[in-house]
């Protein structure tokens, strides 16, 4: 069975996204043990409030979330100048690979460094969205791929 | 003050995206009159149960969405065939704009009819996301173009 993680920057709430996330998380595991991981820490905050400059708090967010880099994991960043994918590609990109990581970066995006460490780039949409909305998308991804690749059909 | 009009074809429901639906209608009402009807009738839910063919249930969206269409507003159709535009553009879009209406398609897309006859094809992603994530995606972008456009900072 794959295994998808997600990691993202951010606090773990629990509001309205998070009952779609649920939603979808359900649906997923079905097909594949799909989890998500909240990932934040003192640093992030402070440079974040403190209005560090942008390599800074970048910088923040890689020291966090390379703790998670696991290089038996196929490696994905969500980024806005990655690669544009349509769902089917996107069903092609989690076909035969059993283990993936998904990355969502902070309000300032990835650094370089991290970005170009990851097995591909990829990009959601050319609007700019917040990560609670990015992750809503990439979770009916993630499931619209499951079925996609195992022939069944999509169920809201 | 701007009027923005969204129609959809779906259900009104009374769920966890309506939560979202509503925080960004509230954040965008600061700026402009942003409201959004859903449209639903038994002809479209008759046609896309029995499986028609994909033309006669387009048919029955435009059909239903006729009836809204103003000519002093500007008309802009979300389509994946669509102009790709960034957040920044976006807000463009609706900048010395007064008055806008945005239509969202049912789960099997506009007629070309309908899609030409708008002002505006206008493409959210290279996904295909669901109708409620579709909107989800779109209220957003309207409030950060209404932000943009008042030169006001983003907030969540």
């Amino acid at each position: 069975m794959n295994k998808i993680d997600i990691y993202w920057i951010g606090k773990d709430e629990n509001d309205e996204y998070r009952e779609i996330e649920k939603h979808f998380l359900k649906l997923s595991n079905r097909y594949a043990k799909v989890s998500q991981t909240a990932v934040i820490n003192k640093d992030i905050l402070k440079k974040q409030s403190s209005g560090n400059n942008i390599s800074d708090i970048q910088n923040s967010y890689s020291e966090a979330l390379n703790r998670y880099n696991r290089n038996d994991f196929y490696r994905v960043v969500l980024d806005p100048r990655g690669k544009d994918a349509s769902t089917e590609e996107f069903a092609k990109i989690m076909k035969n690979r059993d283990k993936i990581q998904f990355f969502i970066g902070g309000a300032y995006g990835f650094s370089n460094e991290f970005r170009e460490g990851a097995n591909l780039k990829l990009h959601l949409s050319s609007l700019t969205m917040s990560h609670k909305i990015a992750k809503i998308v990439l979770l009916e991804q993630i499931y619209r791929g499951l079925t996609i690749n195992s022939n069944h059909p999509y169920h809201k």
